[in-house]
């Protein structure tokens, strides 16, 4: 197969069929979600079927049984992706949307109307479920999708595919507004992060290794979502009993997600009366701190932390704790080791939360909140497509909107400019 | 020299200051920019005897009569370039404003916080002006600036950099919060555009040639201008009255800028009726026609029109004209020829307006106005750091609001996700 000229042909066909999506109806563009979601309901069997034979040939294969426990499709999972289809199909339809629009002094009016981004290209791991969420959200934007997931999801991929398939047509909408890249040959990748001319963003979700290769090779703009070197600091006018209710739940009620607290900073005036009752809730989840030195002389089993500590991202049962002196040397520690994910302050002074809140360049700031709240659904974005650590267009969760762009409009009665 | 030495210096001296200069209030960003008016116009003496020398080598050097003079600065230019920076200090703040924000069921509030986006990078041609006219738009919305000017002005655009620095140094901001390039090496640009860790996003302005330069070599998101091929498109249902101005002033009022229309289609029949009066002005603006062979039967004396004619930015009086049968085939003709910048439909008819609007793909689109008022001011953005032609982030005018970012602020009580 010439991976090359196939992807070339996938491109064309996702451009030629992001036009029609851009003039797609709102009753159309739900129509498919709607009957997508139907078919995948129907299809429960062949989806199981498909996915019977990508987890035995992982489990063949000897990969690791994390990533087999990502790639199952279970009964309850397949029925998520449906009602999933069906909550998009619910939100605002995005697309056409006109803000701002006001007169001018010479008498035109101008404003703004949301616009689909036209293709986007996701390249995505082993959860077989971001077929149809990930396309699902592009289509509601009114964008073409190309899908790459990993080789080990590819018979699950395809078969939910052949859903979407079913509920685009159904619609009346072009079948390659959703394609599945068919090949699992990683030059597909490749020929995908180049095709300028084809494809307007990648979105990539995965873990660090493929977000950096994406990110590095891709000649299109990249979404994309790094690091979440996330931070609490309790400042030393904190409400200690939310403080400790705060960095709590913002490491231990999930350890794996991009949104947990990795490093806890609190202000020297209440470490000494806040740490030991959090570090007995932590030593009870079993969180193992890593702590300073003045951490470690409050809480003597706590093993220390070194410099790497600062910088890393655990995704697990860890925590790093530091003693700071005040809000600044706490904002110092977040702008030198953080990812500009998500931080947050707690505090019952009002200027130092509205510093903080100015002052912290993250995609999320926070004050008397956990960071775990950093979400698309708790932001009322509905779904998310992922989170973006990047700055220019879209920053923090990505929804609806992140997959679309607004253009001028003018309307005028025949106005010439003088 | 070492280039890559200097520019890692210039870019960390950059960021150091970038930080500062995101916390800095408006008062003091204002005071900065009307200082610097204030020592432009105290400079102007100076100013006029670096760029006397600028003026002198280029000419030295035989360069062409149309770059020496943009290059030169008259008094004239000297104080609108004050003028500039004062309209920038009265523009409102986009830094710190908070919109959307709202009480999610959880209880918490959810809202978009406006922040700069750290440190933007100019890469420039002849014209010194704009080493003022971006550095004050980009101080304004809280950024620092790295400015690459041409070889040709360098000693005026230092001149200017004093003044700059001045007007920094009264409002107690960091110098390097703007800084010029001072070599004129080639290389710098190289280095400039792959400092992913210093600077945030680069802004080239000048001919095709340079920005096709640099968004090949740029690591870092690349915000630009490609062609500006606008179209206008007399629709059958046009006040003919209202289309001629139209159609007229897009193209006569002025030949080089951007949004100038470079191509006209007419509708089949109104076509006999329009084209022969509209010919008959542009004959006598010295217009030159190039038309397709319907056109040509409308305007015996019009030349024919190749097909590269439909794919050019003329950016001189020539203009390509051609017969449509209905707004189909015109959208059609936008969608394969035009280059997403302006494009402008003239009908009475608000269905087809309607559908002109939400289907072309273009940065701006506009509805019985003339192409020529895609433009910062026009829009009421203010000042412009230049047009995008680009989806992500910024399209169409690019003013204060697209230097910056938007990140979530999250304000809660005490809460926990559940």
């Amino acid at each position: 197969m010439d991976v090359d000229a196939y992807m070339l042909d996938v491109g064309r066909r996702a451009r030629a069929a992001s036009r029609a999506l851009a003039r797609a109806g709102t009753r159309e563009k739900n129509l498919a979600l709607e009957a997508t979601a139907q078919a995948i309901l129907d299809a429960d069997d062949a989806l199981r079927a498909a996915n019977r034979e990508d987890l035995e040939r992982a489990r063949s294969r000897g990969i690791a049984s994390a990533l087999v426990d990502r790639l199952e499709l279970t009964p309850a999972r397949v029925a998520a992706m449906a009602e999933g289809l069906r909550e998009i199909a619910a939100l605002p339809d995005p697309v056409g949307e006109v803000s701002e629009l006001r007169y001018r002094p010479s008498g035109i009016q101008v404003g703004r109307m949301r616009v689909p981004l036209g293709v986007i290209g996701i390249v995505y791991e082993s959860r077989p479920n971001v077929t149809a969420d990930a396309a699902g959200l592009c289509l509601k934007a009114g964008n073409a999708t190309i899908l790459r997931g990993g080789s080990e999801s590819i018979r699950s991929n395809l078969a939910i595919a052949r859903c979407v398939a079913e509920g685009l047509g159904h619609a009346g909408l072009p079948v390659d507004a959703v394609q599945v890249v068919e090949t699992t040959d990683r030059a597909a990748v490749g020929a995908l992060v180049g095709m300028d001319e084809h494809v307007d963003v990648i979105v990539p979700r995965g873990g660090k290794s493929l977000i950096e290769r994406i990110s590095r090779e891709a000649t299109i703009p990249v979404i994309k979502h790094l690091d979440g070197v996330c931070h609490v600091y309790i400042d030393d006018r904190a409400d200690l009993g939310k403080a400790q209710e705060i960095a709590y739940n913002a490491k231990a009620q999930r350890f794996g997600t991009c949104n947990t607290m990795e490093t806890l900073l609190v202000a020297r005036e209440v470490a000494g009366e806040v740490l030991p009752p959090l570090g007995a809730r932590f030593e009870e989840a079993r969180v193992e701190l890593r702590g300073c030195p003045e951490t470690r002389a409050i809480l003597p089993g706590c093993r220390a932390a070194s410099e790497e500590d600062w910088d890393t991202e655990y995704l697990a049962p860890v925590l790093s704790v530091r003693v700071v002196s005040d809000l600044d040397e706490a904002m110092d520690h977040i702008s030198a080791h953080g990812s500009q994910h998500t931080d947050a302050i707690v505090t019952e002074d009002g200027s130092r939360a509205r510093r903080f809140l100015a002052e912290v360049d993250s995609s999320s700031v926070m004050v008397n909140a956990s960071t775990r709240f950093a979400d698309g659904f708790e932001y009322g974005l509905g779904a998310e497509i992922g989170i973006s650590t990047d700055k220019l267009h879209a920053r923090g969760p990505v929804g609806l909107e992140g997959l679309t762009s607004q253009k001028f409009i003018v309307l005028g009665d025949g106005h010439v400019r003088t």
